[in-house]
């Protein structure tokens, strides 16, 4: 199992390369197996300390339809030992060809002996379905 | 003006103490002044950089009723330069007795040579209406 990664965008890298292969190891690899780690997924409670973070993503990555992500990166705070990401993910879900909102997400990533690993991932709202849009709300990428 | 907080946690009052008196200057004093910093705001696209992030809570900062905040503190990662604070935001409307639904919030502080200052938060998503849930969403504080 992995220790660490190089940078923190290889870390990130292999994070949506874990969801887009629905493989929980990968995905337990990627966090620092660490008690102060948190999730925040919507509509959820937080999710803190390396264990609960993993049980949280289980339902996505044992979940069908498959989905298909793709990252924009929007802006970053670089640290020594912490770096903060913001990004805008595209998520498609298998054999259908509707587009979902994007998501806004921050993940964070920490130093360690081996390398950087996750230790933070915040989804931002997602927006609500067309319809049910005021015109001129500031959606960003509506 | 303030240059920077002696801790993170009197950043983190500051920036209640600010949203809850609505006080321009002072939400000011809390963010980095730095091109690094942003926010996301439910429904809205990130705010980066410390003027775009103060033109973001300007809506709030003048608008009515007032808000009341009532923060509890679940849970921090600690670094040496950067802290992260997850918090839970117990919002009400001025002269509304009705409770609205917590907002989970990630709140991050940089230290710099004046001390600590808010250089990103983010809410996460706000639970929708009790009467729209499904019985065992995992909601937390539904």
């Amino acid at each position: 199992m992995s220790t660490g990664f190089a940078t923190p965008q290889d870390a990130e890298d292999a994070f949506y390369d874990a969801l887009d292969e629905s493989d929980s190891a990968a995905m337990q690899a990627v966090w620092e197996a660490a008690e102060d780690v948190f999730c925040l997924l919507p509509m959820a409670a937080p999710s803190i300390g390396a264990n609960a973070v993993q049980q949280s993503w289980q339902p996505m990555l044992e979940g069908e339809p498959r989905i298909d992500i793709e990252v924009r990166h929007l802006h970053w705070i670089q640290g020594d030992q912490l770096a903060i990401h913001l990004v805008e993910e595209h998520i498609s879900l298998a054999g259908q060809q509707q587009k979902q909102p994007a998501i806004y997400a921050t993940n964070i990533y920490r130093k360690g002996p081996g390398g950087w690993r996750l230790v933070m991932h915040q989804n931002s709202p997602s927006p609500p379905p067309a319809g049910m849009l005021q015109p001129g709300m500031p959606l960003g990428t509506a």
